[in-house]
């Protein structure tokens, strides 16, 4: 009689489990899916042994307990449930950490593929001569050793300003006066210097721009840090009566921080912006580490490679097409270009953002490591710029974008006038090491401006995300032909005046 | 003296807030990032308005508010915070929905190149070749049309059933003879009547498998209902008292359900699993419907064009050297085959899975989309078995491997007996179509097994979702080598007395 007791049970509760799922509505799926459906399907599941997460993840029961289980026919029953497809948009999922391993296993593959059928066809010392012509006369490399005098330059007015030696007005100019040298310095250098490569001009001059980053922006907090401790000393007796004492961690406070050490310990650091108290990890993870010098060695060895081995023999392809504006052609070449353009550049995004930084970062045990935000499923082309490169945003952000906000100006115009300042750069950084000046990488970035617009106002979801990636795929390559382009017309075809390596 | 006083509850609250960032521990980032983000770091993204996920998602403040918000010097301050690398795998991010979107654009973007360079080479003509010899002679449609006599022999048998003509005794014997038949019948015609093609053989096998599954659920199923109305039937005075009222939408109950339109709805329904009451969707939604009907002409397209532009030379390349026995050049034959088969599997799986099912689900309002579930997030093998084919993992659960443990089998045996049918099934719809039994296909799924072992017990995490992704890649090729290889030899070299078309 018990049995048939449980049996009925079971029936009502199916009765009722059967309407409770005649009245589900399409169930808007989150993300974190796999929890939802647990509860939603639980009665059905219950006695559902291989469907759940991982074999590892069973409840250990003993297989009476299961038997019994399986014995109650509601589970037998209705065995679906009104729900979309994973990879329909309207399921909602997201979780898609797997096809970025499969990419990095077709990656290997293909790697591993090209190496047993070419062998190792990366030539070393052409990489090395990239950036020296002779190795006893380094100009690049001497370049990087000088901008320490301009490190020490701001230290020393940092110094005076906090003993109150030079007034507000005097370290603004002192501080203008270094930071503009610090700018047109390596471009003289670069210029003058004949025996300078573009691609170790390039590098010394990215050295210096992101000197002269840094050293705004510790001039500015050390400014803000000042103004704080003025308005500290003016309503004193208010600031005692808060709890100081909680503060036990070992805390910098101005100007305790105007050391030469403090100073090189955020030169060094993976940010563009100062602060006194930089968040610290615990320790250097040993394992860490090492994974990401692997992974370092590895890409450096790939970028090199697929460069050499791909790049280089579409561009000189093309350089036939791009002199007779064959017009066809050149689209043909393009889109030949388009693909391992943009794989080195996926590739040179993790070999710098994650690799790089993160290694730099563990070996210093700076804390935030926040270097990029999921750019990769941005929507407007506005997310991909604030989010694929956060060092240098949230420099814009502090630095720029807010205290032109704070002058009044709207907006948009802030917007724009960020976006103008990053195209600047961008321009510094390609034309002057290839000593030679022209708008492809100012135009290109300035484009992003009526393109976000566009993006942003057709465009929505999955399609707004293929835009961006299409943009990305496709923009880099015209600009990269560009220049490709003009360097070969201006040093190989009039005269070999330039005579600078290919 | 407001001002003063603001200023100098923001140092306040900015000593707060770097006192609970110091002690900050490395925050496990869950899958709903950007709102932990939002809420952790809100102090100082108060006033940061372009780090947002959409410039559109802004709270509609006023510029005078805003600019207040930057006033306050908190957020000029702390603005690094301890926390990892999105790529990390300690960060917990998982949301990678961007990268997919880029393996649809990549995919389109090479086939665009493709077209344009080589025109539309596929040739219709050839792909019905593959299905009919002989335009007057369709034996595997023929085949396929007769399968409705096991469709309304198990109808009959059922409906015998239901008003007590039969005994559960005679049913079960009449329902094992009409199941057998249904799986020796289309091998026998197969296998003798020389015109079928191995395409056209391999179609109409897969349609009877699917109807023999069908047919299993349907006779399982309907035996519960019997049951359970006769447990019912025992205890009529409790089950009276439950409110039966309740049930106010149309849900058909036994034997209400024995009728061909019912039989008829299920047979073409995209699941393998009989139910009495099948979730519905409210309506057909044009827009699905057209995108899905879009998207299976287009793979179908690319799915041949690859097959005949790709892998079918690498195949005939492959030949020679598998006649030699030569393993080093049948390696680099099988790495070259590996990437445009697992390429053709994917785009196989997304035309079959998600387009085709879904397709036929929203013509027939059949509400549980769920096909497939995240295999590509799969860390060990048996969860990728568990969820890459959800209609015939349910199947295997509900009909045979539940009912195996209910009858004494442990859990283990269990998995390996579901393996085992699975493996029967795949060689049955391999090798009676090729007309050559050869174990590959059987001896590929039980491989499946010390692989499982392996990757449970030695891999983790992103090596485990590799491996998974390796043995997919490498294990798919080697199979249709070994049937290639054999159906060559058989076909080509002793004689042409088969004759197949390739």
């Amino acid at each position: 009689i018990g049995d048939i007791m449980e049996e009925t049970g079971a029936l009502i509760r199916k009765r009722r489990a059967t309407i409770s799922t005649g009245k589900c509505v399409p169930l808007k799926q989150v993300n974190g899916r796999s929890e939802v459906d647990e509860s939603v399907n639980g009665r059905s599941d219950s006695g559902n042994i291989v469907t759940k997460r991982n074999v590892s993840d069973l409840p250990s029961t003993t297989s009476k307990e299961r038997k019994k289980r399986i014995n109650v026919p509601s589970d037998r029953q209705s065995c679906h449930r009104l729900q979309e497809s994973l990879l329909s948009s309207a399921s909602g999922y997201r979780n898609y950490r797997g096809v970025l391993n499969w990419c990095v296993v077709m990656l290997c593959l293909t790697t591993v593929f090209c190496f047993s059928r070419y062998g190792i066809l990366v030539d070393p010392i052409q990489v090395v001569s990239l950036f020296i012509k002779d190795p006893y006369n380094m100009p690049a490399a001497c370049l990087v050793i000088v901008s320490n005098v301009f490190i020490v330059a701001a230290l020393y007015t940092e110094r005076r300003l906090s003993v109150g030696c030079f007034s507000e007005r005097v370290g603004l100019l002192v501080h203008s006066i270094n930071l503009s040298v610090t700018l047109c310095f390596p471009v003289t250098i670069v210029l003058m210097v004949k025996s300078i490569t573009p691609v170790g001009g390039a590098s010394a001059l990215g050295v210096y721009t992101v000197l002269f980053l840094k050293l705004y922006s510790y001039k500015d907090v050390n400014k803000w840090c000042r103004e704080m401790s003025h308005a500290k000393a003016r309503s004193l007796a208010r600031s005692l009566s808060c709890k100081s004492s909680v503060s036990t961690d070992y805390q910098v406070s101005y100007p305790g921080n105007v050391t030469l050490r403090d100073l090189y310990y955020f030169v060094f650091a993976p940010t563009l912006c100062y602060e006194l108290n930089f968040p610290r990890s615990p320790r250097i993870r040993m394992s860490f580490l090492l994974r990401r010098l692997f992974e370092m060695l590895f890409f450096t060895q790939l970028l090199v490679g697929l460069t050499q081995q791909w790049m280089i023999p579409i561009i000189q392809s093309s350089m036939k097409p791009l002199e007779d504006m064959d017009l066809p052609m050149m689209m043909e070449r393009l889109l030949r270009l388009a693909v391992p353009n943009h794989l080195l550049w996926l590739i040179f995004f993790y070999w710098f953002f994650h690799s790089s930084l993160n290694f730099i970062a563990e070996l210093l045990q700076f804390g935030d490591r926040e270097f990029y935000r999921d750019w990769w499923n941005s929507e407007t082309i506005t997310y991909f710029w604030q989010n694929w490169n956060i060092p240098v945003h949230k420099w814009c952000l502090r630095h720029f974008y807010k205290p032109l906000l704070k002058s009044g100006v709207s907006k948009w115009l802030g917007q724009s006038a960020v976006f103008l300042a990053s195209a600047f750069f961008h321009e510094y950084l390609v034309s002057v090491p290839l000593k030679m000046l022209r708008p492809w990488a100012f135009m290109g970035m300035m484009a992003q401006l009526p393109l976000a617009w566009f993006v942003a106002r057709f465009l929505r979801g999955n399609y707004g995300n293929a835009a961006v990636w299409l943009s990305l795929i496709i923009g880099q390559p015209i600009a990269v032909l560009m220049y490709v382009h003009d360097y070969y017309v201006l040093h190989y075809r009039e005269g070999s005046a330039g005579g600078g390596p290919e």
